[in-house]
């Protein structure tokens, strides 16, 4: 393996390792705990699971790799900020979106060359691209396995709550 | 730019970046904040600084960089969870050698070749690392900036507390 390569195959253990954290910490939690606020008047974990979806959602876009599966989720989980009243999908219709979501996201992950990772990703223009080369694929799955570590490490929180279900 | 200097470039931005944001957090909460428990019955925001910081400083040893600066953290802040009623060093203690540790990090951090970051880390031999050649320096940056990460969605919530001052 080039050192190239071996970059790649740590930022994309890092991502699916991440990915399957959240799997475990979701295994774990009742729906009825997930539909809980993490501090009293903050998100609950419903909220930041259709936040990470919607968030991994618009990742297809930067990476060029086709269409937002749910397109639907941007105006209520990212454009709005959590709001207890709102009328939001199901915990088990998002639940089924992350899974389905992450399998596709493998899937798509595992025929992209070096190159492409490599190479620059949709919102930087082509002369942006030729000053600052790291605006690149790659980057985007670093920056997005940081915010799904940080909002993990919040829904984890909800854990707590066991005994008072 | 090579692409092992892109790389390396990106994680390194991500950890400084994440130190960084820990920073504006901490910077945000006052120390009565920090000492309150995340959740109740749970970490206080003392206890995780302390964890982080002992964390680091055990990447200083993984990385092949020296002693580590804090040892005695290890025992308060990894062997044991967090208690209530031990006797810790104060939040102003904390801060002080976390804002250390980090100016001390990076110094060490800024003259590592693109060769070192490629090479193995102290916690495996040379045979393991033989077939396992991800195991190395720059993969202990990208694991320790998604714990950080992790720990920093947690202290954040404090913020909601300010009121209650």
């Amino acid at each position: 393996m080039t050192k190239t390569e071996i970059a790649i195959k740590m930022v994309l253990d890092r991502w699916h390792g991440s990915v399957t954290n959240l799997n475990r910490i979701l295994s774990d939690l009742t729906d009825a705990q997930l539909q809980m606020e993490i501090v009293p008047g903050k998100n609950n974990g419903t909220y930041l699971l259709g936040h990470l979806i919607a968030v991994h959602d618009d990742m297809l876009i930067l990476l060029g790799m086709g269409e937002k599966l749910y397109p639907a989720l941007f105006e209520p989980f990212i454009k709005q900020p959590f709001n207890a009243a709102a009328q939001l999908p199901s915990v088990a219709e998002l639940k089924a979106m992350w899974i389905h979501q992450h399998k596709v996201m493998q899937q798509k992950f595992s025929s992209v060359t070096a190159d492409e990772w490599f190479g620059r990703h949709t919102a930087v223009s082509e002369d942006e691209f030729l000053k600052e080369p790291h605006r690149n694929k790659l980057n985007i799955i670093i920056t997005r396995t940081s915010h799904l570590q940080y909002h993990s490490g919040q829904i984890v929180l909800l854990k707590t709550n066991k005994n008072e279900q």
